[in-house]
């Protein structure tokens, strides 16, 4: 059955370091980060921040620590903060941001397109009660590109709105990039065009851009100081860690790539149309499919050697390094042939 | 200006102890309720877990406290709590829902009616995602009357199937039922009729019923020890509270009297109808009408010797023991002869 | 068995309020301190203020909830506090300063004397590790009188001297001053004598003043401005809060009365110590013994009618208002005679 | 300068990856740990497993939230637990145990032995109070070997005996194992035989072990299932962490290595003493050294080409993989030539 081995297109997640980044594992120059800094981790540090538009970075194990110590110190006990109806930070990391970062989320719709509240939205919703008895609304939460929109993306002068908006109410504003060089690809601008006015930055190495492990939360100097004493109490704080910052470093060099996985979506989505399925056309990595049983079409690939995921009631599939468009091809075709 | 003193309808909180309560809590019988339970204290919590159908009650000295220790005790950290949009727990406790008792919250729409998600809601939404990684749902918080929705009733059968819904899928059932007599005297029914297979209820007696402190939460023995326990925790212990559960008696005893209080909200909103106010007619003691410019026009009222005060949007009028008919008539008077 | 009526040392909590306080709480002017602040309520609250030398000060149910206002506002996320071993924080409020307030506590020996650290100790304990990955140490809670310590006072100069220490290595204090007014007697002094220097005091008016319920948590406008919020959170906060406040102001009035509370503690430990027990003289109204097993010799003592406590491995009398010299030569008579 | 290359003793934490785990963790099977178990990470944690005596094993970035992870599912809001002096848990993760696992600490005094109380202290520490009102004492956390006490080690009859005092008050036990390979090496014991009876240990690859980053968590397989749950809230969850449990895998092999790291920690200590230095005997790879000024002795030692930190009030130096016998006697001999 060599013509069923399976294509994996459950998450951007899954690929593995390529031949590049394991030389440069096994080359890093390394030091105890808790001590002294690793210097290819600070290496890292300061090349995401340089790419993101920020003063500082810091690496951190997970896009979830990333998205949690910014979210701990934006917000104060039971603080208000605004976020796209199904952003990650609502429903794929566990509550942390209400029980430990403290936040009582105000979730809002995508009044603007796929994933994104207007500016409209916020500046009503970010105005406070006002009474010493009323909630205190503190921070905007974006997400770009958002998941569950199938990778949605927010252009620069909607991004810019929005954070006016933020601002004029004296919140802050967070962007959790997991995939901010997919929308920066996408949207032909540089990564920093899309985090102009915000606070702080999550983005993901261990996503689309291939690397084994990490992410990075990046903002001013003063944000990553107290950002890495926060990364210490959650136990995120690390020794040796330019082992993977190596293959980071190596990650973040040919983002540009990323274009390659979007036009496999484009190839994903368009092949799937034409075999009658129900699917939003893809601005990035990821597509969406709704289907009468999410369970039951899951199942069915897998039969037919096709790993995909649930993802806000639909079928999600996600094109990455390790797939190319024989593979996207094969898909369509196993697909066609047992439909 | 004596025609224009002031009348009150900020919230039926302001209603001031009676001569029979002052009377109740001179004479009142009381003790340590740290080291021996007070015995007055003691008669009160049984008498609310009796009229709320459960098996034990404990006072609290507010209603933001008894819905709180309730969702401590449901919830682990992160848990998942569904509640109708709009929730007090949402909206009124500042956060402490998400920042103290640990939960994330899902607001659900109002499908079913003003302030009542559909028990086909509640099952779409109460199923979990399933993996180790997904968030965990295990709490519906229900709202009865529901105050950002006009004092809005769930009725019995309405309430029995959202209680199944939750069951079905594993999920505990609280209901904040502050105002829970208002709703039972709306509907014609016994209170506990409208905590039938809930885990746990919360009331309030310094709302409608008149007392001037004090609040329970009701429900299992179990629960109300640990309930005690996290009482303490919170600061909520007091000593001699014989003095203030005394007044708390005498204001269960009269329950009955919510009647007037509704007849006198319906006065209100038919004359202010009349007047070519956009009023939705009121199940209970809660009447909302929806204005331009709500600042504007509580500021227009206060003028006029008219309280009122900023709900979700609208003006909150609510009315209670210490207003009768004859106000609400200079109530219209004022307002119409303004106009 | 009139005669083995039962005279209860357990606690000062336990008195109960008397003719004129129950005459206050009914002619007591009230109002909704949620909405309007009660009138009463804030005469209370100002003459707390007053009498122990801050700016401003807020009712609170409990001495538990004071504490824990003040903690929580003091402390950063983990960061180190400084109390005396045995302290009421740490002891006899469930944990609350840690996983509410989120205080690392450190409990200091009492070098200087019973309940008390010498300002060297505090010196040396306060200054940090330093580097970004150590406990940030910013606060000093001093207890005055200190309970398991047997009702030990920190007279002024000890005060000062610890608040210095605190204050060169950036700490904040605050005064757990439960029985305050318990010290301030006991030395002679102005309760506001035993707060200089102090960010913040808490004080009960449930103890030996004998106001039913209630304490209050005092410092500068700003603090009480978001104590009130905190309050709120953990719901403290409460309506026509007046009726409390009226019996605590008629407590205020009378606090010199303590000092034949002080008389008959040492009483009672003279008694005791001539009928042959391990007593340590005490200074206020506590009285500790030390007894070779502390459930068998409280079951000895209840079988007489003579009520105490355990308190840190010893048995605990305390004196109030509700017993006199009668009372005490009554309990060294039962003992006398059982022995 | 050649001859004051520094000598790095800080810590065993700076060890660097050698040439057979680079070697390793290039040639690693890998997988996406959070969809799948990657198939080296499960090797790993199987393997730590093994060798403590547990059911099953989790990786976790850091020794900080392997225990974290521990304390926070064994706790309860509030709950006492009970830790020797000095202990990592309580002075050096930034107080997560205490606002984040929510736990109130009881620090232990060490009556039998450096780093080590008695199980008669456990005993009568461990009990409560009784009361619904009394702090509840849950678990005990030992800590094996204790970093601040000179890497002490507790042998595995006063380990049966601690657990045992603890059990037989319902006490829970977790071992902090971040050095507990160093304490069988120096006990000339199996690990297992040092987590006899404990619920749960914690243990790192990237100290003595050597390996670049990463510890484990290990204990039945239900504690496992939801401390993996954990440990993604707090965003530790990782993808392809095989890279790193490669080295990891490789660490583990050669933990008899350790018995050099003792051996030159004696002869360290030898040479110290010899040299009229306070040195306590050291049983493993951590030597102290009391001096009269710590900050003036690591900056005379640092001109010297020594690098080492402060401890608890003393000079830490730490033996490991990357330093000889040779580095010791260059050691002391720089120390000797400037004394």
């Amino acid at each position: 059955m060599t013509n069923t081995a399976p294509i994996d297109l459950r998450s951007d997640t899954v690929t593995r370091p390529d031949e590049r980044m394991t030389a440069a594992m096994a080359d890093a120059e390394v030091g105890d980060d808790v001590l002294d800094r690793d210097p290819t981790m600070r290496e890292l540090e300061l090349r995401v921040a340089e790419l993101l538009g920020t003063e500082d970075a810091l690496w951190v194990p997970s896009g979830t620590m990333g998205n949690l110590i910014a979210l701990s110190l934006h917000l104060r006990r039971g603080d208000r903060f605004l976020a796209p109806r199904g952003a990650h930070v609502l429903t794929h990391e566990l509550g942390s941001a209400a029980w430990l970062a403290g936040g009582m989320p105000e979730p809002l719709s995508w009044d603007a397109g796929p994933g994104r509240p207007s500016a409209r939205l916020v500046r009503s919703e970010s105005a406070d009660g006002g009474g010493y008895d009323s909630l205190r609304s503190s921070l905007l939460c974006l997400e770009n590109t958002h998941n569950e929109a199938g990778g949605a993306v927010i252009p620069p002068d909607e991004h810019a709105q929005l954070v006016a908006a933020a601002r004029d109410n004296g919140l802050r504003v967070h962007v959790d990039g997991a995939r901010i060089f997919n929308a920066a690809v996408a949207l032909g601008v540089q990564p920093a065009a899309l985090t102009v006015g915000a606070d702080t930055v999550q983005t993901c190495l261990s996503k689309g851009l291939g690397a084994p492990v990490g992410s990075a939360v990046a903002g001013s100097g003063e944000f990553v100081e107290e950002a890495r004493r926060m990364r210490k109490m959650l136990g995120g704080g690390v020794r040796q860690g330019g082992v993977l910052a190596a293959a980071g470093l190596v990650a973040l060099e040919g983002f540009d790539r990323l274009r390659s996985d979007h036009d496999n979506a484009a190839r994903l989505a368009t092949g799937l149309t034409e075999l009658g399925w129900n699917v939003t056309p893809p601005r990035t990595n990821i597509v969406l499919a709704a289907v009468p049983d999410v369970g039951h079409s899951l199942e069915w690939l897998r039969g037919l050697g096709v790993l995909a995921v649930p993802m806000a009631g639909r079928v999600r599939f996600v094109t990455h390094r390790d797939v190319g468009p024989t593979d996207i091809d094969e898909v369509l075709r196993r697909v066609g042939n047992a439909s």
